[in-house]
C-alpha cells in the first residue's frame, strides 16, 4: 500500500480514494467543486495518470468529476498557447496524457457526473461509460478560441460514434445529450446522479473479483486499437493545433 | 479571385458558385438536371476536385446535386470497362478521385438532394451530411453489371455505418432510406428539400468565420484515418473490379 | 464435385450440404443438437473452414447451428488450457481459425438460430448476419474460467458495434438481445426461427447468380480491414489469454 | 510421426526427409533434378507449405533445390495466365503460398544450391539463408512474358536489400551474385556446394536443441513484420499482374 | 501528344523533352544552370510532377539536374517560412510534392549529375538512381536555418540506407559521397558525368519496350510502401518543421 | 536545474552528469564497473529513462557503459521469470522501457564502450551510435535460458541491419564485431576507447547549439517509425517470451 500513499495526496485537482479491493476512485475537481481546467491541471493529469498506471495495487479505476459537471470551463491560467515554446509544453503534455490513460492497464470506468465540454476524449478511453441524465458532450473551447481541435477529440469521437457523426460533432460544436450519446455508443448506461458512483462501484467490484492478471491483460487486449490510434495520430493533430494557435496569436497580437 | 475564374466554368457536369465568404457550392448535374454519370463525368470529377482542393480561396465546400436525385443512373458513354487498357483509365481515375476529395482541405458539406445509387462514397468523405427525406442510398450498378463494387464503397460504408451493416448494404443492394441512414450515422440531419441548401449554407457560413488555417487544419486532423483507408485499400479493390469486368466481357463477348 | 465429396462427411461437428448452385450450408452441431464446444471442435473447425475456403465449388456459404442455440456451452474435453504445451495448441488453432474463415473468399451468411455465448467472433466475420428473435450474444466462459477474452472477441466486437460498446460488452458479460444487436449493427435481419434458413438461402441464391469471380472478389474487397485486424491483433490477445490461464492453473493447482 | 507419413510422399515436386530431431529437409525438384516450375508446382507448393506448417513434428525446416540450380526455368504447363478465370487460380494460390510459408512457425533455413531466377521471394521468407558460390538471384520471367512482377518479389526484395536496391533489382532484371547478395543482406553465408546441406543441418540441429515452444515462438516473434507486408500487399500486386497478363493476352491474341 | 505540348514549356525551372518512345527527361535548372531552389520552384514542382503524372504519354521518366550539381543552394525568394500563413503554403506544397512524385506511375530514373544538398528525398522516390562520381548527398539548409528537417528526409533516408544510418545522416549533416551512397543502397550505379544521361536513357528505353500497363503497374506494385510512408508521416514532420520555423522567427525577430 | 537534482542521484545503476549546455551523460554500471544486469536494473531503467525524458533541461543525451563492456552478463537476482505473476513484472517493464527511451525527445547518442550481449535494442533506439573497436553485439542470454528473444531485439535488429540479417543474428546468436556492425548500419563510427566520450560530446555539443525545439522535434520526426514498431510489436513478443519461460519452468521444475 506504500505506493498509493506516496501519490494519493499530491494532486491538487484529483481526489483519490481506494477500496480494500483495489478499486481506485479518481475525482477531478477544483477546490472540491467542478474542475476548472487550466494549464496546471493539464500538466498535473499527465503525472496523475502515470502514477495510477504504474501502481499494481490498482485493480480497477473509476474516473469521475465533482459538482454538477465533469468538466465545463477552462481558464487561461498556466497555459501559454501562443508562443512556440509555450505551446510546446501543451504539445508534450497532450501527447503523453492519452498514452498515460491507456497505460492504466486495468479496466477504467468513467462515471460522468454531468456536462463534458472539453477533453471529452478522456472519457472515450474508458472501457465502461456511465452517465447521468444531465450529461452533455461537446467540444467547445477549441473553436471558441479559434484553434484546431487536435488533441485527440478529432480521432476518438469518430472511432466511438462513427466517422460522419464524429466529424459533425466537432465541426458544429454539437451538444450531445446523454440519451443520444447512449444511442450512438458513447455511453453504456444512463444512471441517476445519486446512484452513479454506486453503479460504478458495483461494476468495479465485479471486475476486481477476477484474477489480477486477467483484468490487466483484458484491458491490454481491449485497447490495442486505441493505442494505435493515439500513437499514430496525436502528434500531428496537436502540432496543427499549435500552428493555428500561433496564427491566432499573430492576428490578435497576443503571441509576443 | 483570379484562380476561381480559371476553373469555375470549365466543368460541364458541375456548376460552381462561391459566396464572398469563400463558401463554394458545387452542383453536379447533366444539363441542369440530375447527373447522368458517364465516363466523361468520371474523368471530369478527378480534375474538378483537384482544382477545388488547390484553390486557397475556397473556405468551405458544399457538394450537392441537381433535380430530384443526387446521382441515380449511369450511362456507358465514355467508359470502356471491358478491355485492360480501357479499364486502366477507370482504375487511374478511380484511385485519384477519392484522394482528390480528401485533398480538399477545408470542411466539406454534402447536401444530398435525393437518391444516391452510385458513387455514394463521395458523400461519405464529407464531414457533414445533410439529406432530404427522399434521399435513398444504394450501390446499384456494380452488381447489375455483374462486377465487383471495388471503387471505395467496399471500404467506406463499413467505416461509416459499421462492418456488418456495411457489408450487407453492398451485398444485398440494400436501399437505405434517409431516416435509417441517419440512425446508422451516415446522415447528420434530414432537411426538407426546399431548405437543404439554406441549412448547408448556414453551417458553412459558421465555419467560414473561423480563422482560415483553423478550418483547413481541422479538416486535415479529422480525415487522417480516411486518407489511410483510401490510400491503402483503393487500388486493390479497383483492380479486382477490373478483373471482374474483364471476365464479364469475356463471357458475354463484349471485351474485344 | 469430387472435392466436396472428399470433405463433406469428415467433420463430426459440422453437417455440410450443398445446393446445385453452390450454396453450402454448414450446420455446427453435437450429435445433431446444439454444439457443445470442446477441444476437438476447436481443432476440427480450423480444418473445416480451411477445406471450405479452398473448394472453388462453394459459391456462397451459410453458417448455422443446430437445435435451440448456436453455441452456448463448452466442455473441457480435449482442451488443455493449463500447461504451456497444452495452451500452445489453442494458441495455434485460435490464430488459424479466424484467418481460415476470412480465407473463405465467397460471401458468408450467418444464420444465427439462437444464443451465442462463446466464439461469437465467428459470426462477426460473416458478411450477412440473420438472427432469430431468441438469439442472444454474450461472452461468457472466459471470465467464468477467470481468463482473458483474447481469442478475437476483444477485437471484433469493438469493430462491429463500436469501441465503448464493445469493451463494455466483454467486461460486463453483457447479454445482447437480437433486437439490440440489430440496432447496434451486429445483426442485419431478425427472422422467425422457422424461416431463418429459407431467408438465408434466398439471399445466398441471389448472390450465387452473380459471376463467380465477382462474388469472390467482392468478399475479398469487403474483408481487407478484417484481415488486417485479425492478422495484427490475434496473436497478442491469445498469448495474454494463455498466460492468464497458466496463472489460473497455478493458483488453483490445476496446471501440473 | 503418423502425420509426417501422411504427406511426405504426396508431393511430386518436393522430396521430404526428416531427422529424428525433427529437422525437415524439403528438396524442390523435377524428377530429381532442378525444378522446372509450372502450374502444377504452383498449386502443389501451396499445399506443401501448408502441410509442413501444421505438423508439430517439424522442429526446424530446411528448404533446398536439386541439381545445379534452385529454380531457373518455368514451363507454361498447368498455367492459364491469360483468362480471368485462369488467372484467378494463380491469384488465389499466389496469395496463399507466401502466407503458408510464414505459417511454418519454426525456423526456416534456405539452403540455396544455385541460381534462383523466379520465386526468389520464397528464399527471403527464410530466417537463415545459405548460398553456394554459384548462386545468382534474378527476377526473370515476369518481364520476359511482359507482365508485372507482383507476386511478392515487388515487396520482399525492397524489405531485404533496401528500397532503391530492391526496385532496381526488379526493373533491370539485375543478376545478383552470391557475394553481392551477401553484402546486401540477402544471404547470410556462402558455403561450397558440397558442404551446403551439412552447414544447414548444423544450424538446424543447434536450433532443434532449444525447447520446442521457444523455437516456434521465436519464429513468430521474428516474422510479425513479414506477415504484415504479405497480408497487406500481396493481393494488390497479384491483381495488377493479372490485369497485365490479360492485356498481353489481348494484344497477342492468346487470351481467348 | 497534344497533352505534352500543353505543359512542356510552362515550367521555368524544368526543361522537358520526350523521346518518340515516351521517355521523358526532366532537367531541373535555373536559367540553364544548376537549380537555385526557392519558393517559386517549391510551388512549381508540385504542379510539374502532377502534370507529368497525369500524362499517359509518359512511359518512363528521367529526372536530372543542370550544371555541376543537382541541387545545392536555396534562396529565400518566394518563401515565407516565418509566419503561420506563410508556412502553411510550404506545408501544403511539401505534402503534395512527394505524393505527386509517387503519382508518376511509370518507372522513375534519377540521373544525379552532382551534389544534392537539399530535397534529396526526391531522389529516393526514384526506382533507379544513377549518380556521377562527384555526387554528394547532404541535408544542409534545415539545420543551417535552425529548423526541423521534416519534409520527408526524416522518413526516406532511414527507409533507404537504414534506421541508424539515416538518423545519423540527418543529425550530423553528413556528407555522403557517391561511393558510400552506393554501398549503402541509395545509389545503384556510379556513371561518369558524360555518360550519365546515356546510361539513364539506355535503361529507360529498355523499360519503354515493355507493355505500357506493365511498366505502370510495376511502378505501382513497387511503391506501395513509399506511399504508405509518405501518406502517414509527411504531415506531422512538416508541421513540426513549421513550429520550429515560427520559433526561429520569434527568437530572431523575423516573423512579423 | 532543480529537476535534474531530483533524480540525478537516485539510480544505483546509472551515473548521471550534465554539462552546462544540457548534454546529459548516462553511464550504466554496477558499482562503477560494467553493469551486471539484473531484475532491479530492469525496473530501475524504466524509471531512469522516464525521468530523463520528462526533464526539459536535457538537450542531448549520451548513453554509455562502464568498464570494458557495455552490458555482458545477467544475474537472476530480482527476476522471477518463471511464474506468471513474476513474469508479468518483466512484461510490464519490458513494454515500458523501450517506449520510455523513445519518449526521450532529444537526440540520443549511444557511446558503446565494449561488448553488448543483452538488451542491444537500447542501442538501436539511439540516433547516433559510436562504438569502440572492442565492441561486439550478440543476443546471448535468451537462448542460453531457452526462452524467446521477444523483448524488442526480435523487432529492432531486422529494422536496422535488414530482415534476413536480423533474423540470422538472433537465431544463431551471432557475434557481430564493431566493423561488421558498421558495415551493416548498426554503428555509425568506430572510435578508440579513450576518445569515445570525447567524440560523443563533440557531436552532442554541436546538436545542443541548435534551437531547443528544433532538436526535440527532429528527434520526434526521426523516430515515428520506431514508435510504430515498438507500440505494435513489443507486447506480443514479450508475451511469447513469458510463455516460453513458463514452459522452461515447468519442464525444469523451477516454476513453483
Amino acid at each position: 500500500m506504500a505506493k498509493f500513499d506516496n501519490y494519493k495526496d499530491v494532486f491538487p485537482h484529483a481526489k483519490l480514494t481506494r477500496s480494500p479491493d483495489g478499486v481506485l476512485e479518481v475525482m477531478l475537481h477544483t477546490n472540491g467543486d467542478t474542475l476548472i481546467f487550466n494549464g496546471y491541471a493539464h500538466e498535473e493529469f499527465v503525472e496523475l495518470f502515470h502514477q495510477i498506471g504504474q501502481d499494481p495495487g490498482n485493480r480497477v479505476v473509476i474516473l469521475t468529476g465533482a459538482g454538477a459537471a465533469f468538466m465545463e470551463s477552462i481558464s487561461p491560467e498556466g497555459f501559454d498557447f501562443f508562443s512556440p515554446q509555450g505551446y510546446d509544453k501543451i504539445y508534450r503534455e497532450g501527447k503523453k496524457v492519452l498514452m498515460n490513460i491507456l497505460d492504466i492497464e486495468v479496466p477504467l470506468i468513467a462515471a460522468v457526473n454531468g456536462p463534458v465540454r472539453l477533453h471529452s476524449e478522456y472519457i472515450l478511453l474508458a472501457d465502461v461509460v456511465l452517465a447521468t441524465p444531465s450529461t452533455v458532450f461537446q467540444d467547445k473551447p477549441h473553436f471558441e478560441f479559434g484553434i484546431v481541435p487536435g488533441d485527440g477529440v478529432n480521432l476518438l469521437w469518430q472511432e466511438v460514434i462513427g466517422s460522419v457523426r464524429g466529424r459533425y460533432f466537432i465541426l458544429t460544436r454539437q451538444e450531445l445529450g446523454a440519451e443520444t450519446a447512449r444511442e450512438w455508443g458513447a455511453v453504456n448506461e444512463i444512471v441517476p446522479a445519486d446512484k452513479l458512483l454506486a453503479r460504478a462501484r458495483e461494476i468495479a467490484e465485479g471486475l476486481a473479483k477476477l484474477p489480477p492478471l486477467t483484468t490487466r491483460y483484458t484491458r491490454i487486449a481491449l485497447t490495442q486499437k486505441l493505442r494505435h490510434i493515439v500513437n499514430e495520430g496525436i502528434g500531428h493533430g496537436l502540432a496543427l493545433e499549435g500552428i493555428s494557435a500561433a496564427e491566432v496569436a499573430r492576428s490578435t497580437g497576443k503571441g509576443r
